[in-house]
């Protein structure tokens, strides 16, 4: 199975356990991943950029990393089910309007 | 003494008594933004739209919604500083702008 | 008249003019206030972050960086109005709270 | 392949293919995916909270919806795999996390 099925399907199941479906509104769920790309921020934020990829490796930033991007990742597989967005057909779709914007050699 | 101008001045000391200065570039001030606008929105994402200005007074939400405007502001504050921009007139430029491209009457 | 009390108040008669106040429910400014700190990032975003501050003060970046400075304080300060809260009192409350908790030399 | 796999390579060709690889630090993708996030923000920013949902499905706003997730998730995939953060597993880790932080039922 893909991988964005599994964890739209994992995220459905947890969010009916818990009965927090009434909560899952998009406006709602757009704030939730706001305040996810905001803790991701915060954990780059006062990194020199030239060495802010290197530094991020480094425990205990490297675990909040992965942390904070997963959650990206589940509120915004959350929001595309509750939508109805199939996430991976639009990425691809959305890579080729990109790449007719922006071609790789002028055309 | 105009309010932003008394609160860029305090955030100016504030930065330079810790030697913080060196971490305001840009970028990484707008990242710092998004961390605190993130947490404002954690503090709203579940509440229910058509009762939320209201639970948000009660406390501890109250004080919590007042600390994360407060953040949002200072560091707002402070990248306009480093980037030599007068929120003051900036805003009221835009405003007027704002009131040109959305006439309040039929032209 | 204090400048955040002055664009309050012309934020809130812009709002007025337009019959704008219904859409004006908190979790709806929120996002707007995400809208507005995103176009902020985009000016940013590919700057090279040593030479970020000289390249944004270029036409015509200088006035966009001004315009989404200056939309990011209008949406704060109109939300901020929505909820009663006087910005100017929390911002210099969240100071002294800021500056207890990073002491500017060691105790 | 699974899915994200495949969003990762297909962004990976896309970067070398235009030279971009230069611009993809950790601070300036995350302002990128900052400014992602605002335009989802702002496409659902004055819809009434009740029916966001059903009218977020008619065109042209449909599109947009598609296209802003379609870019949020592009960017992530763009940041993971910059910070070698394999995101399917980082997720699945995550979701254990918070199950055993937010139990389905009193323990």
């Amino acid at each position: 199975m893909s991988d964005l099925i599994e964890l739209r399907d994992r995220m459905r199941d947890f969010t009916a356990e818990r009965d927090w479906g009434q909560f899952h509104d998009p406006k709602s769920l757009i704030l939730a991943l706001v305040g996810e790309v905001g803790e991701l921020a915060e954990v780059f934020q006062w990194l020199p950029s030239a060495h802010s990829n290197a530094l991020s490796r480094e425990e205990p930033t490297a675990t909040q990393v992965r942390d904070e991007l997963a959650d990206v990742l589940l509120y915004l597989v959350r929001l595309a089910d509750v939508l109805d967005v199939d996430l991976h057909a639009a990425a691809l779709d959305k890579m080729a309007k990109n790449a007719s914007k922006h071609p790789s050699r002028p055309l």
